[in-house]
């Protein structure tokens, strides 16, 4: 069995990884930290997890962590970077959920993060986890930065439009919502039920740090750099992203659903719909998937791409374990066959 | 008082009507209308409403109704446009809140509702009941025909950019959420709690019914033609419309939040939020108001525009109510002075 | 115009009470005060209030409070015990919503509260504010404690069984559920949309503090000692209460319909549904009203009364200003009459 | 492999077959039916299934049936009586989810559903399929009757009390609340998100068809009659049971703890929470799984138990999983090892 320590897994995508992992047939969490309830039992504080797990929280300790096999970071930003490199030098293999490595340029990472790269040396180093683009490289990667949620979706959507030309790579515009719980489970008044209930609302119009990443994303599939409008929504709901993309297209006509078919042919956890099927995030949920629609509205010439997945699987501990298998050599699907949870 | 007849009380716009000309000081509800329920009282339909009215749903005869100084049409399309003739020869005003006279092209309209107009020299006399354009018109109409929830949201928020010829208007973009009351109170397995909350999902996106009202709307503010790609969500809430727009700038630099204050000074249900606020659908809750945000992010080229409403009100019933106030030359806030349901 | 002050007004209730007063035509709030948003104004924590409110919050004092006619205390326990008499002293009336004034003992206060009560000399002439009780203390009095949400509820559903004398009064349950609005608006995990939506649970089942309140108030219904087995429980939506009582019948066949319909006749906000029409919390939402139901199923020994209202109107804010209107010899209904927000 | 058959594959029990079904080693689903949706992909109409499952909806033809060696009916009441003996003659096993044999006395099922037993000679022959109750039965039945959602939690709870005489039986009182998924996936306007959502009300409270199927149930367990006062609630959510029991305890200080933990030691899907923790409907989303407390509050002679289930999976489609799993003598736990979705 695999041995697999958790950092930091008090937020949500630290049960879900526990959640994911419990179905994993090759894998066995040792070790999961938080300084926060360090001696409490993991099922106490989540007990949908009783009778699943007998671990307790523990200090986040090197020592400990370092006899993993593999080291998930579920921890706000700011905390890998100082712990990852010590682990990387013990042999153990680290799959990054938080914003840490994920930007190769650590002065943008800096401009958008606020404060120095604590290991700047790494950001080559780390292979950025989205399987669907960089599969080869995470088989051999010693780190990987998992993708952020917004940015899975994103992506996804956009990616085989811009490999093909077919779109204007400086006006892309995403409108994305989200679940509450990409928010995290930390108190603030802002995401109090009676604070998000019944509403909807922007945020971070100006500039969300998950712009940055994709920008870098989208130009290394596009060859060039790209422009993008990104606003972020908050949808009144615990689960799931929905990302409704626009983009000029320059050569009208195309058959863009035998594109993306044929795109995300052989890839296991995107899914694309049948024409005039738009998605829902209620079917991804709970499920390691995204689901993808493409139409032309009215035959004019604006793309229009839909993206679903669930923040905390696809978009988060899900495709950490995804990352997790590939480095590993272990099936791609392990651990990850769960069926979307409708209704 | 103003006698007010209600056709098609059923339905959510109806018991929106009850509810607020039920403080409105000069109108009392003569007569409401539903052949399924003739004869039910009204309050035992919607139990909201014990102790304010005393009504029974009656038949709708046009005898009946033209007694009434003003009739609200709270129908699905396609009632109005047979009935308002014999009510408009009678003296009596008609508000439709339907979408029956909102295109002024007959054949337009039969392309996007599928049957020939059965009144269709009545399309040029309606008058398009946006009171921020069209108050003086209104002011004058016996038919005035109740912008759609969608239309109004997106026409508020694109018209001063439009207006004032800043934007391309060959490639607008309207990305649009509504809460689920939008759908109407009809036994549909696709509007079952079970099957819309915690979702969501974009629809209609090769296009919507609303797509040629805001076109031939906006192609008014504009002076020539507009496209518009406009792609609604539905919301896993009751009430709420909030669209986020884009478009591109053909001369960046303008104040355009300064350019939003100065547009919208004097109307009383359109607020413009101070810069970085932006809004959210639960600070209009139940009020007859729009509140508008703009936002260049990143000083690029692309302006975003946010606009909310509560369907039920600024989108349709709260809407009808300011529009007879116009029409009858009263107060145009009376009846309207609810304060937003937060939280 | 009557001057009322606000302390604590970044609350729930306190945004509600300003929501109502908006449209009372007697009152003006002068004052609203928080130490913590001291200088921000009321309509930027509460954009609902735009157009509505100029005022900002200022501090606590006083001397400022005193020039008020009547204030309102908004804020947790512990506060108002500790203001109030030198309010009272300036001839300042005092509506305290907190639960500094509900209970007469002050060693029982103490008890539940875990502290000495800081002006128990006014326990004895704090006037109970249920006005269905106590309609003719409170035209008198200078310091009116409002009723709990959970203890209004629940004794508006019990009153008129228990002063007929025809229950067991030593073994009442109420198993009553709350929006989470009821929790206040407090940065805590537990509260957080991610938390409790989706989701229902029990909670205080050893002992609620609402306990003591309601024991207490069904005492001087009953003219003697009753015990009550009170369960509360979360709902996943903002606003609403519904309690659903149980009582042993020791004369079974009365005419419990009438009994109710008769005890509440003249009341203008208890609202007693016709037999076999149940109470929905959504025909209560933003009215200061309690919708009242009784059964007694398959004609066995147990009565079953189920009692919904707006724990923020007629549990809170709604109330408060009821009781203002009494205490201050206007009408009753003054401010008072919107109607539930349907759908 | 075993090869199983589904009748009614269209609703909300239906999909959860599937759904729990994909992840069992040793079941493959070969057929399922649905006059309505013939010749539809089941993926179709259910996109979470997209990739797991080739079938489509059929009609429901004896013969194809009676292939399978494990049928189930996920169907409203009055199908499976009318076609479950000619399955049985075939040698076919039957796990009814619908209440067609849950009751043993036919008279007392028509009285409740309104008609004559189609099959009443099976009546007696029916395992009730409450695993933790009557397994050894289950393992050699050929027809069981799974428990309604609402009675799993209410025996469940209830079921230590009474086996060990501790309360009064005559006076038990249930105050449940269930997600709008129990309602079924019919088209009805009392279950729109638009009427359900955002509210909480009580229904059927002068007699539920649950009711004397938990009497049934309960009697047996106390070896005598029970009578039980039961009301229903709907929770504005999709998912999840919460049952709230009290009961006047005969001899009190009893360690109630010990009882229930004792009582449930070796049941894999029934779990005791330690004291004064109580149990979320959250917690058990999509798991299989009963979660229980028990509390007296303040030292008086009434009990309080809470009990949680997911009315889809330990209420319908899981406990059906499970009773198949006895009935086949495979691993009781197999197919049902899912962690709760929490958040």
């Amino acid at each position: 069995m695999i041995k697999v320590g958790i950092v930091g897994g008090t937020g949500y995508t630290g049960v879900e990884l526990l959640r994911l992992l419990a179905l994993h047939e090759e894998a066995e969490v040792v070790a999961i930290t938080s300084r926060a309830e360090c001696g409490r039992r993991v099922d106490d504080l989540f007990p949908n997890l009783r009778g699943v797990y007998e671990l307790a929280f523990s200090e986040p300790e090197p020592g400990l962590l370092a006899t993993c096999d593999v080291v998930f970071f579920a921890t706000p930003h700011n905390v890998a970077m100082n712990l990852v490199p010590e682990l990387l030098d013990a042999g153990t293999r680290v799959v990054d959920l938080s914003a840490d490595y994920r930007i190769r340029d650590a002065s943008l990472w800096s401009e958008w993060y606020g404060e120095p790269h604590a290991s700047p040396r790494l950001l080559s180093e780390a292979v950025y986890g989205l399987p669907e683009v960089n599969r080869q490289s995470i088989a051999t990667a010693r780190l990987v930065a998992c993708p952020g949620c917004y940015p899975t979706s994103v992506q996804l959507g956009f990616i085989p439009l811009l490999a093909a030309g077919l779109v204007d790579p400086e006006h892309l515009i995403a409108s994305s919502a989200s679940g509450v719980s990409g928010a995290g489970r930390q108190a603030k008044v802002d995401n109090l039920l009676s604070e998000v209930s019944d509403s909807f609302k922007a945020y971070a119009v100006g500039g969300h740090r998950h712009l940055p990443e994709i920008e870098q994303g989208l130009a290394d599939v596009a060859g060039r750099e790209v422009r993008l409008t990104f606003v972020p929504h908050l949808l009144p709901m615990i689960r799931g992203i929905h990302s409704t993309l626009f983009a000029r297209l320059s050569a009208p006509g195309e058959d863009l659903q035998a594109l993306y078919e044929s795109w995300y042919r052989d890839e296991p956890f995107v899914d694309v719909l049948p024409p005039g099927v738009f998605p829902q995030t209620r079917t991804v949920k709970g499920a390691n998937r995204c689901q993808l629609s493409i139409q032309v509205p009215r035959q004019r010439d604006t793309v229009v791409v839909m993206a679903t997945i669930d923040n905390l699987v696809k978009g988060a501990s899900g495709q950490a374990v995804q990352n997790m298998n590939i480095m590993l050599g272990l099936p791609e699907e392990m651990g990850l066959r769960q069926v979307g949870l409708l209704p």
